[in-house]
């Protein structure tokens, strides 16, 4: 939801035969030209770029983290500095997650890599109970006990200050069965409502609160899942949950919850980047996306590219000796400040010499690559040639 | 040296009193207005910081490490990819060293922490041995031997293509008595000679050759090693060399040196950075500097600062507790890119978590905070006000 005379809007300036559709999203910080792809900067940095090249590259959008950042600075520092905007230094749109999805997968182990390097080396199951109240788990900054229920997380984004906002929800794991799924999406339905309600009670015109859609792998409950959000007043929706063991399964589960999302709100699909992916999303109606793929994958390398240049599999390992001695710009035809300045060789020798410069030029091309894919979706929504854009990127 | 007709001038401008001096230092990549701050660029970047980063913070040169970059990417690639300016894309003035200090204090396992994290962990001692030739040692990228002499020093830098080389010399442990540092002393007279040579032979227009003047802390050394470089045809000067143990040795090693340089060539300071140390220099006609002091500091949360905000080391560290709730910048009068965005509460956040933008902001600010220093010497150096401009840093 968004109050009642609030900064939010969503416009959908077209949509295709094929599902697409071109939208503009608009925030107390700026319009957000959809489809968009929103850029992860998990603890307050989107990871070794500074807000001003963000914006350079053409980012319409960034997400943090509620779970990182209530564990560290913690949402009174953040409040104090101003909010995230401020503290960032970010001008635009942003979204806040519930802290959620963090606490179910490094509670289960299953995204530990996301805080390898840190104390909980060989700790890493923090999550100690889930009930109907909420989550309580370990802080992996300080081993103190923590509880996370619905209204907390809301109050936490409220200090933090997004301009978008998700509930709390139970993320099951893929090999949940029915039954527990069934009753998970139940719970997390519960915590929605009670989300709401605290949000309501908050009423900031300056954020906007997003549903999630839960679910699973089965049908059926998705499509319970779809018609209790669509039913409640929130401005958004968010694709959350397992959606399956490989792609087939998740293109079934996006286009499944495609068909049953409310028609007019703003759709966001949580944490897919992949370029099929994006493409067979927002052809099921999505208007967002985020992931840490192409900022993660950039760090350790690995370079976006069009088809015609990428090793089969959309990008380039920089690492790799054969650019030892490669002259080419990663791709010559990007006008991104990495692409303007550096060679492949000399990115695979800041890379191979641990120059922290080699990870961060990287990131600036992959950042500005995923933007250009977005802005030219955007296009190929207008001139209804998404499937050509698509093969062009194959 | 530099050749006839050749792009390198170096005009004083100005002299005070106290023994200051205002130049310019013309090189075929631009002009430096000096007393100038050299950043190093180790293996060919300033750590975190684009080409276009640096310029934005004022820069005028930085300095790479011949070394470094020998042993990776190595000089055959630079100069595929143009030559180091080219790779990195920085288009102002470079200067390069001669190899000889990473060979001799890695090899005596002096500055190990240079490459702390790499594959010599535990074997440091990397000289093997040091004869009339040059110096045998083993590198620690491949552990395979190489040799470096006068002659290959000068060639690789010829393919690097910095705008100042530095000749080959043995740089003596500040331990070494006056018998040994005499006989050193000689020798590195004899490898500068034979460097001047291969430089002439290989005339190149674009780049010029400064003698280094030994000696170690011993007045009446450092004077026969100026006289003999300011004999000889050095475009510049540098003074290296062991400096003495403490501060006031190493005032009194450069004041002696200061006294006996030629008057009329650019005079370069190697590896000092401390703002004490640089009023002090300029006072002994120091031109140029350079040091990893203030870009190595920044990686580890020391943010440089006049006197009046420091912790009495002209320095605060952002890792501490008592910045974890400060809205204010680094200093609020520096027109840097971080102090203009980020407060410190934000960058000790960023410290602590370990995220990269933090050291990157504070580099920013650091190197910032230097190339503002070195401006304000300048025009104090014009208004006869050094004095005054030093009490203010203090």
């Amino acid at each position: 939801m968004a109050a009642a005379g609030s900064k939010f809007s969503f416009e959908i300036l077209k949509k295709t035969p094929d599902g697409a559709r071109r939208g503009r999203l608009t925030t107390p910080h700026g319009t957000v030209e959809t489809p968009a792809f929103f850029f992860c900067g998990t603890r307050g940095s989107v990871k070794g770029l500074c807000a001003e090249r963000l914006v350079d590259c053409g980012t319409q959008a960034v997400l943090a983290n509620t779970y990182h950042l209530h564990l560290r600075p913690g949402e009174d520092t953040v409040a104090l500095l101003g909010g995230l905007h401020a503290m960032m230094g970010w001008p635009g749109p942003m979204l806040t997650d519930s802290g959620g999805f963090q606490i179910f997968s490094l509670g289960h182990g299953g995204v530990a890599q996301e805080i390898k390097c840190r104390r909980t080396d060989g700790r890493p199951k923090t999550l100690l109970r889930i009930d109907e109240n909420g989550a309580l788990f370990r802080s992996y900054v300080d081993g103190s006990f923590r509880t996370l229920t619905p209204e907390s997380s809301i109050r936490i984004q409220k200090m933090l200050g997004a301009d978008i906002l998700l509930p709390l929800d139970e993320c099951t794991p893929y090999h949940a069965d029915r039954d527990y799924t069934a009753r998970s999406l139940e719970r997390s339905h519960r915590w929605e409502l009670r989300s709401l309600a605290e949000f309501q009670k908050i009423s900031p015109d300056s954020q906007a609160l997003y549903g999630i859609v839960q679910g699973g792998i089965y049908e059926d409950l998705r499509r319970i899942s779809c018609d209790f959000i669509a039913g409640q007043d929130f401005f958004g929706q968010a694709i959350g949950g397992s959606l399956g063991g490989d792609r087939e399964e998740m293109e079934r589960v996006v286009a499944t919850v495609g068909r049953f999302l409310h028609p007019l709100r703003p759709t966001h699909l949580l944490g897919i980047g992949g370029l099929r992916d994006i493409f067979h999303g927002v052809r099921q109606g999505v208007d967002t996306f985020d992931c840490v793929h192409p900022t993660r994958m950039a760090r350790h390398g690995g370079a976006l590219v069009p088809g015609s240049l990428s090793e089969g599999t959309g990008r380039i390992n920089l690492h790799s000796g054969r650019f030892a001695r490669d002259r080419e710009p990663i791709d010559a035809s990007c006008d991104c400040y990495a692409c303007r300045t550096a060679s492949r060789a000399y990115l695979h020798h800041l890379l191979r010499s641990r120059e922290i410069l080699g990870g961060q030029l990287v990131t600036i091309h992959n950042v500005r690559f995923m933007n250009r894919l977005m802005e030219r979706i955007r296009e190929a929504i207008g001139t209804n040639s998404l499937d050509r854009l698509e093969a062009a990127y194959r």
